[in-house]
């Protein structure tokens, strides 16, 4: 029977101008629908996995075209609150070349921002759940969110359910200082942590010290340091960390790490060509997850996780579309892009 | 010497799906930008007025965009003041036949909501101004949007401005209760009224009671009644009423009726098959001001301003993209639409 | 609890080209997916219900496509059997004027047609089922679909769920002899007919014999005729005829009417300005499921039907994708068209 | 063996904006190729008769464009000398209700306006040809022009090849003076002529006078008149008229008379929806051709020709893209545009 | 005098989904025509050779749009024979970075399929004929096809017509061993093969071994040892090797080797960045073709065969458009992609 | 205070095939205004510089597009005489890899090519005004334009306001001997020069002699020679050098060179991959005249002109739609693209 995973944040229209035109150009705007938590289901979703998406939505026709975003890929969105006056919004300008992307948030007041404890029956929504997965944005949306948030945990840890956490930190939507204390806590009830190489500085002040890095070379020693550090504060089974070397808007090299019992499994790195780097980093927890459930040993799981995202770079939206097949003959070695017929 | 208008109100992104689709269909939204005095503003500018837009609009793209908007027509921009954190939104999807149009707005918190007094210095923006004109949107967006757009009536009244106000009520912005309130004081001021057959009875609780309507016909006496009593309360020097038949969401009919001086004058209807309806009042407005500021005659002021906003019927956007002698041949009677080579 | 409904047939990948090009002049087409019981699937679970559409569809892409776009709805797609080599198509040209819209059928080989027993079980498929819906389109794709459809049919009546059907006769599919044969069989175990002006007659010969035809009025005796004639040979409970007048590719007026106990109830007639016409007997069929799956009274069922798939004419796509309210709303009278803010 | 028909003047580069946009709202043009002369002969090509058009274009791709916008229905393109700089361009804006569809002609210095008599090879062009048709906006090009036109009559008549001429009489290219001149001595050599309700007094200052007209009724011997003054100037074999009644850009009314050996034939006439109008009066011209060179009755004749234009009016383009099977399903009388599946 | 060449085999609807979409996310598809022999003839018309291409097609819209696909470009269409239910299909969804492209075949049941000996008179097809054209697509789509194809290689040998084949192996047609019996005896009559480096093995079991391969390295030797066992085995008089190194799916390096009378002649190597690969192979045969029809040199003949199927791959769709000067240009060495003025 | 900064020549239509289609594949066109000095005013609007462009363009609706696209972005366009029957076209086709973008340019009897020196009063246009630039294009237009630019320039001259061409030769448009002639004139007046590595040679003949350039290097000394030279002949403030090199198609690398007082500072180099070229150059010039109008010291005026033509070179469009801020982040070493939140 397939395990189930739940995940619970925001879910928000994104409104990306066509191709590589400015803000300032557009005359209109492709619409889809994203969100960390959103996006990792969605991949956990085209897995073959069970997936349920907890959000609080508004009734009205935009509120139910995010609802339906999700069920196409068959996510279960019966543990949606509706309620609420607005989607949030982020606008996303694709950069090239030189020219970084931009993303404007307009994303206060919305339905899930106004969202409170009685908007969700946990014992009901962790029914049958194997793991629970969350980022470090759905705390930052207000005290109530993280109030949610913290109770779901707690929740979750008393039914043995797997407890997943993106460090993910939104300097526009609160301090560190308020990250730390508040990320803190809920990070007392989490199994895996995935951060990328600045979140865990972020929030909580941890890097690397005593490595001298060498320009051009990946820092292992200093990741493992940071991953060490992680579980010493935390109790973590697992720490990934991600790991991206921007060249241009249009190439980055993409690579991760997985820290589990004391080893480090460093994954192949990545020369990517990218049609959209938006939710790279969640199809890399999407990819964790399903390699976790799925029992894979920690370097298979951080090729599959690693190679997952790297396809998600080549596809369009938030979403990770991508099949286990598709993953599994990147990550054993085929990433010419051969013609499939 | 060309003479000056200048408006003020929310500007707004106007975001549609493409063609017939449905919202729960949408792919991608056509953007645009419009609003009841923006789209006045416009309305006048491409009739070779003088005319400036008065707001508050973020720094960030999206608010740029709004701005690019306005000063493509030749509106006079520099009276925007720039701050706040995001643009209202309102979401059109366009009806066909007995499936109505809808709208949704996304406006709460929009920069023009965070004004205040500070922003806006209206001996500036007066400053060789011939006219003044605002809508009943403007103050329901909050106590201290009512209080800048007082502050502006009083300055333009010093000033000898001529003052026109379309009454527009928005139930979901405000009570009827608070509107007549404030409207009340507003109009004080006003020398020229606009409203549909609605308004009036929505925001002052005037409306026709002595004549028995037959259905199918004009209540031309009922509307007289409205005008003249409005006339009483407030001392309008004109009144305009806008009196829309929606036969279907693509087939309307559409004529209107000036009030002055004790007269009223009826323009003749047309029958509209319909492109885009939004602004349709807005561009009635715009005409309306056009006519009085260049000394027509009453029969011709109202013919000129039902003929523009027929012809805004069939543009897509906001905006009325016509000019006066695209107008002036459709008041003068020929509506065949045949090609112009 | 919401009733449940299953309906079980063919999907097809349908391909337009945009606005009114014609099939010669497309450089695109517009994707979509449709079929009568998949249609009446989507409409149901537009209004709420439970429902589940039963076919088989490829593993592939395309495949996996057709199965999104009926989860996006909240359709179950559990009981869809996964195998074959090709989904069905069909090109659709739309008419305009004095120009028909034409359809292309590419049907031959889909997946559905290859389909057994075997990969259906309908044991499973009517657990807490209350009706189940099919169309004359599904028998005559092949003696083992119309052979699948039978089983269903008894495994139904052995449930004691209400069976309905839309005759739909297609005369590129089967000979009118074949029709009666099978059509005949299967009429046996509906509960609830749905026919328009020339199925009962193509596909059993039924028509009115006993009354002369006013050009330009419904001939209400004649279709009570044919509808006491179904009733009599099948043994129907309710038969409903829709009735559509084509003024132009554009312009239809479109009715309808309910026979049950003996009584006739015709609906308002409406006339439309069509957005797309395809799918509209469908969504009347949704209508009338719906309606009576809610227990409407007579005259209210066959106006919530009719004004249901008057709404269907004004959206793009096979699927009807409206409310319950919205339906409502013009079956109760209001087809005014106007702006819903 | 099919018949032959050669059509010479100028093919244009058709640049429109998008659906209902206006010019200056334009950020896109939809790109086709078209001319009154080239127009006739794809109507043609596509009721299967064999064409050519002559004319004059670049060497570069937009000429190359030009060219393969013919090639594609199969018009033979061999007699097209290539040279010249440019293509002529027309901007077209597409109307709506009472708002008119709009032509801005930038077509000075195109290639064929550059032509010398040396350009074209009559003797060459005409051989296996059974008929010549041209318009009157050919030799309005230039004298030049005229001139090639004027040897291409002579030709064609020595050849005993049957010429029709569309007066087609166009303001912007020249007088009515000169038109006078040119089209007389061109007219000597025309065996059938196609105007419109205003080309004949515009061009020959021919209309008719002795008839009153009742208004809304169609002036019928006020036609006749006009047809039998132009048969005794020019002793034309057959002159059609077309008659259009403009209601507003998106419906007009449609039809025709032919007037032959002394006797009016009118047509049907037809209320249209218009998808596209431009390009109207040259299918007129293609059937009327087609149906004279398949020997049809002269009632039949003008049927066709009618019903052909008026498929036309449903289809985007200059081209009109039907066979004879869909003209003659509609001149049968089937006009209700019911799906064909 | 122009030389003629004909190529036989299928031609289908290409339909791929808008720029790197996926096939899950396509709202609509981009529509072309392609196939092998269709591609390398307009390849040839584009050079301005004489072309005809045969093959069956339906006689309905999308089969009439399949033959204007090629009349665009002056290929002679005459010898088509209309006929049968379908157009062959294949969805294409373009691949980026480690994502390869992907493409389903949908082409069971075309009308090619259909076809038997007597729908093609070869000797009519090929008067006037000085090369034919197929690849190891078309005998693999049906015995009956294989068979026409064999009458149709008699039939040009007889004339002294050159006969080339693209080898084309595809793995869902048939098998290994049906493949080298049935081109094993087409091949007889071959007088110029064409091949990639996996064909000649996957057909007929031919590959290097006496060489040992160093990694990165262009295997000369083996490609030279592979050449030789085909023109031992066939007795063809020239072989051509296409050597593509797939670095990822938007970046490829592409050269090719001719073997000639003993002699192997190495074209210089392109890195491509990709736009469209399909029909990057059938652009080197046209490029070959061209070459060699036209008398030039062995290394002039590679040269340009390359340089021409290099510009392909920066072209959307099957056909290369590109003209005899810009391949020239490119051969010669210019390719830097400098803006042409 | 804002410096105030005049450019005058002529702002073409610009149309180009969506994405990488190219001219004969085109069935729309990308509409968008563009010219070498318009897009120095659009980029120097962009920096909050007070601008104005001046030239001719007609009073229909094409004209007036072209001057909406500029006042959008707040440029001045009241110094634009309207008249003249057309608006300059070029034909833009994007290319890929390495096949050449092409332009096909459609530019004769354009407005500005009829202007003569009555259109343009120099001392109401200069009022105020700090800074005047040309290019090259300009004169070549025709001697009626080359006398009105020399009038600007003396005007300009004797007001004080700095003078800057780009030399920018264009061979379709003239001979180098008539370019040498009339730039000799007009270069007398000017204080800063602009060129490429091309311009100088081709336009004055001027080229490095002394040293001999390493394949691959970067000529500095050559370059020095150069600016020398031209230092000398014209005596020039300053002369700025753009250095391309095109890899292909697709990719470029871009630097620059500035000469002042005997000293030569040369910018970083970028290598870009491209999303549209044109106008490359003008952004260079736009980034220079702001930096020199803002004090910055040589070697950061480079630095600001090169970084704001490498992001120019990542947006759509002729127009540099960039900041201030982002062209210093850029000049500041920011090149990784990452994504700005």
């Amino acid at each position: 029977m397939a395990k189930k995973v739940i995940t619970f944040g925001e879910i928000m229209l994104r409104l990306a101008p066509e191709g590589y035109y400015r803000f300032v150009q557009a005359s209109s705007y492709e619409a889809a629908f994203g969100g960390g938590e959103a996006n990792v289901a969605v991949s956990l979703a085209n897995y073959g996995m069970e997936t349920a998406f907890v959000t609080k939505l508004p009734t009205h026709e935009i509120g139910q075209a995010a609802v339906n975003s999700l069920r196409q890929f068959g996510v279960d969105t019966t543990g949606i609150t509706r309620g609420g006056d607005r989607v949030g919004i982020y606008f996303l300008e694709k950069g090239a070349s030189q020219r970084p992307s931009k993303v404007i948030y307009d994303r206060a007041g919305s339905a899930i921002v106004t969202a409170t404890a009685a908007d969700f029956n946990w014992e009901d929504i962790f029914a049958g759940a194997d793991w629970f997965h969350f980022t470090g944005i759905t705390p930052a949306l207000g005290d109530n969110v993280a109030e949610i948030c913290l109770e779901a945990c707690k929740a979750a840890k008393e039914k043995g359910i797997i407890i997943s956490c993106d460090l993910n930190y939104r300097n526009k939507l609160w301090s560190k200082e308020k990250a730390k204390k508040v990320m803190g806590e809920l990070c007392s009830y989490v199994d895996v942590c995935i951060s990328n190489e600045e979140d865990a500085n972020d929030v909580f002040g941890i890097k690397s010290e005593g490595t001298e890095v060498t320009a051009g070379e990946l820092n292992k020693a200093g990741y493992k340091e940071v991953a060490e550090k992680l579980t010493e504060r935390f109790g973590f089974k697992k720490v990934a960390i991600t790991l991206r070397t921007s060249i241009s808007a249009n190439d980055n090299k993409w690579a991760a790490m997985l820290y589990e019992n004391g080893e480090c499994y460093f994954s192949r790195e990545y020369l990517m060509h990218i049609v959209d780097r938006v939710g790279g980093g969640d199809s890399f927890g999407g990819g964790l997850i399903y390699a976790c459930l799925n029992g894979y040993a920690p370097q298979d799981t951080i090729e599959f996780a690693v190679a997952a995202s790297c396809l998600k770079h080549s596809i369009e939206g938030d979403f990770n579309q991508v099949s286990v097949e598709e993953v599994k003959k990147l990550a054993g070695g085929d990433a010419s892009g051969r013609v499939q017929r």
